[in-house]
């Protein structure tokens, strides 16, 4: 069940400058904590991932995000280590995001959310660790947008992690992932049910504008050959061409579907704020263009992850992350897993993933 | 200036089985065919290309958009042969398309135009081909879509052509390419003001949409170190992120005005035709999955162009139709251009690529 924790501080201050009053955290957590208080996992979740993410997620009523990986006696065993896992802030899952209510309006915030970063995300777990009393996790692990905040953790708050383990990530955004985010954020502003952002007013909301946003992610997320393999120019429950604009192609078709099944689910704006966090990241310039920098104070053990079909965070950036690291000389191990999926890997059974993680925090726990 | 030919016959079938009255072909020429008629060289355009490929496109007042390749001691030399470029059928610059004159209802077809194929495209080109009386053309050429064309020339009417010059092309849609038109065309449809296509009835076009679909689909255009070479993560026309949605990156600001510049030139509904063309182009389906069997009967000389930082078309898709034509004893050459610029290396100052095209063309002259 997701718990949810108000932080009565006003002053979470945000990097943009701004602050947000109050701040809520809703977070699931699966497994106990141990005595020692030393086997506790946080798992960051990607774009469109939330705190549901081993059993059954109680909205979309199919397994959470990850529940192939964590739960008993899977590779991350909730047996033995103490998960959790939060709605990063900015997200539409309970903690506080754009549409949550604005104290000052009553009304959701919706734009007049101010916008966050991986950073404030990070900041914001680090609330939640120390009213949990933990005072360093065993790891933090995520994929993609988790990747990062697993980044911004070493970064950040070295001192509060004895590993971590970064999926699928990179230490800023590529152009051109940053140019794919704002095809779909034009996509959600264009809808005029988007009416700047407060829909919520019309108790409407821009459905097509977001799954057209989602079917472009969407594309980003296989890889050319996982496409090729699971549909190629397959038709759809016909045998010969129509002539028309239906969903002809099984392709077509698979893609609508995502379209329309992501509105159900997730926030117009979330995906605004969300997608800008993840294009402000740059751990890079952020450290005077030297991305070792970002790795001064870091003693935690660190494992890579990347995967070899991945085109949206190729291999290549994962590998920056190793070089920095060993320019510091971190405790880092790098698997590159051969896959054709593209980036989703992240999400599916991959045996070889699994068994690195499973290894490698049996390891830490160990130290 | 454009000339026009309207062919008044009323059997011009289309794939679908429907056929188009009546049918009207804008065209441009340049240079003049010889008295042998063997110096005449058919250019077909790709998907939001038209009939200006060569001096000043009346409309946008900018050079054609192949006009660093084709003029006066140019490597397709104006002053050696007779160049034609017809805007294709479906297309909105003149040709018969979804923006002609619908002669029943005496307003603009939209989407009661027939669904068209590369095919109906090309057979349409030997309509004029024959009405310039030229019983062979000594090459017809082209990129992307265009290259599509020249497949088909291949294919279908081998017999009218001395040479063919495919590039930056494949012999059918990859499920990805499929993938990323259908986004572009569910984002036009997603525009309300697209009205079932009927938007000419309300005096409005669904800019937004087409821009969506524009940005979209000009991602795809450029590799991914193009724009990270042009562009990377550098700020547009500031020092510092502004925390909002506003263009802060150069790429999201090019990416905007690719977008609001495209809706000045490019009808919506012929968006929706020509990427529907494309996506049903199958020359491997269509010979009973055997490439090569589409090349039975084809004695011209083909030279078959990529480039290496092409993902659309990648260097792969050219090296099919090359192994097909290689069985069938086809005479073919084979260049792969190192090139990092992407798909839309076709359209740019490729030295290489022009060094190639007029050896290629001066020697099928010659024989």
């Amino acid at each position: 069940m997701t718990k949810k924790i108000a932080f009565d501080s006003n002053n979470f201050t945000l990097s943009s400058g701004k602050s947000i009053f109050p701040l809520e955290i809703a977070y699931e957590t699966f497994g106990k904590l141990n005595k020692e208080r030393t086997n506790a996992i946080l798992i960051c979740h990607a774009l469109t991932g939330e705190q549901y993410v081993s059993d059954i997620n109680p909205i979309t009523k199919k397994p959470g995000w990850w529940d192939i990986l964590v739960g008993k006696n899977k590779p991350i065993d909730t047996s033995k280590y103490f998960i959790i896992c939060p709605n990063v802030i900015g997200g539409c899952m309970g903690s506080t995001g754009p549409t949550s209510i604005n104290p000052k309006t009553k009304q959701p915030y919706g734009l007049a959310f101010p916008v966050i970063t991986i950073h404030d995300m990070v900041k914001s777990q680090v609330l939640l660790i120390d009213h949990l009393e933990i005072d360093k996790l065993l790891s933090v692990i995520g994929g993609s947008m988790g990747g990062m905040q697993v980044l911004e953790w070493m970064s950040s708050f070295p001192k509060r992690i004895k590993s971590a383990i970064p999926i699928a990530t990179a230490a800023n955004h590529s152009s051109q992932n940053i140019a794919f985010h704002e095809v779909g954020r034009q996509a959600i502003m264009a809808d005029p049910n988007w009416h700047d952002g407060k829909y919520f007013e019309y108790k409407i909301v821009p459905e097509k504008g977001l799954s057209v946003a989602r079917m472009a992610a969407h594309i980003t997320y296989l890889s050319e050959m996982a496409l090729q393999n699971k549909f190629g120019r397959n038709l759809q429950d016909r045998s010969i061409k129509t002539f028309s604009f239906d969903a002809d192609f099984q392709v077509e078709s698979y893609l609508r579907y995502q379209g329309i099944n992501f509105v159900k689910r997730f926030d117009a704006n979330t995906y605004l704020y969300l997608t800008r966090a993840m294009d402000y990241f740059d751990l890079i310039s952020e450290n005077g263009g030297v991305l070792a920098n970002a790795f001064n104070d870091l003693k935690a053990s660190i494992c890579v992850i990347s995967f070899s079909g991945d085109w949206l965070f190729p291999t290549s950036e994962s590998k920056k992350i190793v070089h920095a690291l060993n320019a510091k000389g971190v405790d880092v191990s790098f698997i590159d897993i051969e896959s054709n999926k593209g980036h989703d890997a992240f999400l599916m059974d991959e045996p070889d993933m699994f068994l690195t993680i499973n290894g490698f925090l049996q390891a830490q726990f160990d130290k």
